[in-house]
C-alpha cells in the first residue's frame, strides 16, 4: 500500500542565476512524498525546465495521474512496473516522472535499510567531485563569485558563457582561480564557426571541456565543432533520453545527463550504460533543485566521469526544505549511516 | 567478511547435445560458493565454453585470483568494486567472472531478504517463456525430441541447423509441432549466400528468427544476410561484451547475450540497455548450465524479448546438484517466497 502527496515549493537562490538563455531568482520545484503502510516515507522532487516543456504548473497537472499509477501498483519495489505504466499513462514530462522515480527509490531503499547506492552495488569511493557553477554576470561579480567558490574549496568550476564578454569572463575566472579545474557551458549560444574559434580561447585558459557550444537542433554544426575544437566537447541539450545516445555518439566526447531530462533513475542508468558502449564519457548534471532530488542523483556519482550536482548549493541559506548530503568542498559523500537517498525534510 | 570455495561438477545430459560445431554428453561446470560471517551462502557457477577460450581447467585456474579479490573486498554488496577489481586482476575468462557475479548477487539479495529481480525492481509478470532447444540429430530423433518437447508443453522451440539436412529437419519439426513458435540457430555454419537462400526456407516454415547464420568474424557477411534475409536475424557469437553492441547494431534485429560470454549480471544489464538505445530486441541465452547459474539469468527475464534459458532443462534427471526455478511448460516463474536467485543445493 502506498499513499502519495505533492507540494509546490519556491526555492530562493543565493544569487540571481543567469545563463545565455535567461535569468532567475527563485526555482519552482514540486516535492513528491510516498508513504507505505508502515508510515515510512520516500521523498523526491521535480525541478521542471521550460526548455524541456515543463513548468511547476505542468508538473502539478500530471502528477495526479502518475501518483494514481503508483498507488494502484502499491508496491514500492516494483520500480519497473511503475515506470512502464506511468510512461504509458503520461508521455514526456520528464521532471514529473523523475520526482516519482526518486521518491520510489528512496522509499524502496529505506524499506530495505540500505543507502540507494548499495541497491545498485556502487562504490562510494569512486565519486568524482561536483563542479560549482558560476553563472553569467558582470566581470567583477564573476571574479568575486569565483574567488568565493575557491575559498569554499570547490575544486571544479563550471563557467556559463555565451555573450560578447566571454574572453573577459574567462580571464577574470582564471585570474581569481588559476588552479581549479574549469569547464564552460555555452548553452547553445554560439554558431559552429564561433564555437571553433572560442575553443582556442578555452584551450588557452586550460578549460577541460565545453558544453553544448551550438544549438542542439544543429547536429551537423556539433559535428563541425567536434572535428575542429581545441577542447573536448560535451552535449547537454542534445541528449535527453536513451535513444539520443547513439545519435550523438559520433560528434561528442561527453554526454551530460540529467534526471529532469531523462525522467528518472532507471533511464539514467540505461543512458550511462549505452554511453559506455560507445566509449563516451559521462557527466550527470542537474537543474536548480531541492536536496530531495539532488541527493538521489548523487548516488549515481560512482558511475560518472564528471558530476555537476550543485543544484542545491546555489540555493539561499535556509532556502531548501530538505537537508541533503554533505557536498562541502565539492566532495560527494555518500552516507553509509542513512538508508534511501539521505535527503530528509527539515 | 566473505569466505569462498569452488568445486568442479560434471553434469550428465539427458541426451547427447549436438550443434554444427560438435557434440557432447556431459557439461563441465564449476560451482562457486561465497559465505558471509553469519553463515549465509551465495551460489553461482561457471559454464565454460571452449569457443570463448574457457574450459573447466581455465576456470579453476583463475578462480583463486578472483576469489582472493572477493575476500579482500569482504562486502557482498560492493558489486561494482568487486567487478572492477576482478576485471583488473584477470582479463577475459567471462564464465569464471560470471560465477563470481552470480554468487555475489545471490548472497547480497539473500542478505537483503529479497529475490534477485526485486533488487533490480523488475516485474515478474513480464517474463517471456524460455525456448527449449532441439539439438542436431537424425531426422527421426529430431522428430521424436520435438514431439516430446511439445508434450512437455514448451511453447517455443529452438532448432539447431547447419548441415545438409536442414530442409528435412525443418520439415520433421513442423510436422511434429505445427503450432509452436520456432527459432533456428545455425551457429555460424552457413556462407552469406547460403544463409539468404535458407532464410526463404525458414520463412516457409514460419521461423521467428535465425541466429548467427554466418561466422561472427564476417560482419560484412552478416550485413549481406541482414539486408536480404526473409526472416529476422539474431547475433550470438558476434556479440560478447558491451562494446560489441554498437558494432552489431546495424546488421541485426536481435542480440543474444549470455552471462558466460559477458562475464556477469552487471555487464548483462549494461548490454541490455545499450541494445535498447539502438532499438534492438534482446534475447538471453545460456550454455549447458547448472541451476546455480541459470536461476540468476532467469531473474533478468523481465527485461527480455526472448529467453533461451533451457541450460538446466537439458540435463539428465538428478544430473544437477542444484534445484532451480520452476520452468515447466517453459514459463519462467520468478519466486516471491525465496530470496536470492532461488537456486539451492540438493
Amino acid at each position: 500500500m502506498i499513499t502519495s502527496e505533492f507540494e509546490r515549493v519556491s526555492l530562493p537562490l543565493a544569487d540571481a542565476f543567469t545563463i545565455s538563455r535567461g535569468s532567475k531568482e527563485t526555482a519552482e520545484n514540486v516535492v513528491v512524498r510516498l508513504t507505505d503502510e508502515g508510515g515510512m516515507t520516500g521523498h523526491g522532487a521535480a525541478a521542471p525546465s521550460p526548455h524541456y516543456g515543463e513548468t511547476a504548473d505542468t508538473v502539478e497537472a500530471v502528477l495526479p495521474d502518475l501518483l494514481d499509477v503508483v498507488e494502484s501498483v502499491g508496491d514500492p519495489h516494483a520500480l519497473d512496473r511503475v515506470e512502464r505504466r506511468t510512461r504509458d499513462r503520461v508521455h514526456d514530462n520528464p521532471a514529473a516522472h523523475a520526482a516519482v522515480s526518486v521518491a520510489l527509490h528512496d522509499l524502496a531503499t529505506k524499506r530495505l535499510g540500505v543507502p540507494l547506492y548499495r541497491l545498485w552495488g556502487l562504490d562510494p569511493d569512486e565519486c568524482p567531485p561536483t563542479s560549482f557553477t558560476v553563472g553569467l554576470d558582470t566581470v567583477d561579480r564573476v571574479r568575486e563569485k569565483t574567488a568565493d567558490a575557491v575559498d569554499a574549496g570547490y575544486p571544479v568550476l563550471k563557467l556559463k558563457l555565451g555573450t560578447d564578454r566571454d574572453a573577459e569572463l574567462l580571464e577574470a575566472v582564471r585570474d581569481a582561480a588559476p588552479d581549479v579545474t574549469l569547464r564552460v557551458d555555452a548553452n547553445e549560444a554560439w554558431s559552429p564557426r564561433e564555437a571553433v574559434e572560442r575553443s582556442r580561447l578555452l584551450a588557452e585558459h586550460d578549460v577541460e571541456f565545453v558544453e553544448q557550444p551550438v544549438p542542439a537542433e544543429n547536429p551537423e554544426g556539433m559535428r563541425f565543432v567536434y572535428e575542429r575544437s581545441a577542447v573536448p566537447v560535451a552535449v547537454d541539450e542534445a541528449v535527453e533520453t536513451l535513444a539520443d545516445v547513439p545519435r550523438v555518439a559520433d560528434y561528442c566526447d561527453v554526454v551530460n545527463l540529467k534526471l529532469m531530462k531523462c525522467g528518472g533513475l532507471r533511464e539514467a542508468h540505461r543512458m550511462i550504460h549505452a554511453a559506455r558502449a560507445h566509449g563516451l564519457e559521462v557527466m550527470l548534471g542537474c537543474m536548480i533543485e531541492t536536496n530531495a532530488a539532488i541527493a538521489a542523483a548523487c548516488h549515481l556519482a560512482p558511475l560518472l566521469d564528471y558530476a555537476d550536482l550543485d543544484g542545491a548549493l546555489l540555493l539561499a541559506d535556509d532556502g531548501d526544505p530538505y537537508d541533503g548530503l554533505d557536498l562541502s568542498d565539492g566532495v560527494i559523500r555518500l552516507p553509509d549511516d542513512r538508508s534511501g537517498t539521505g535527503a530528509e525534510p527539515i
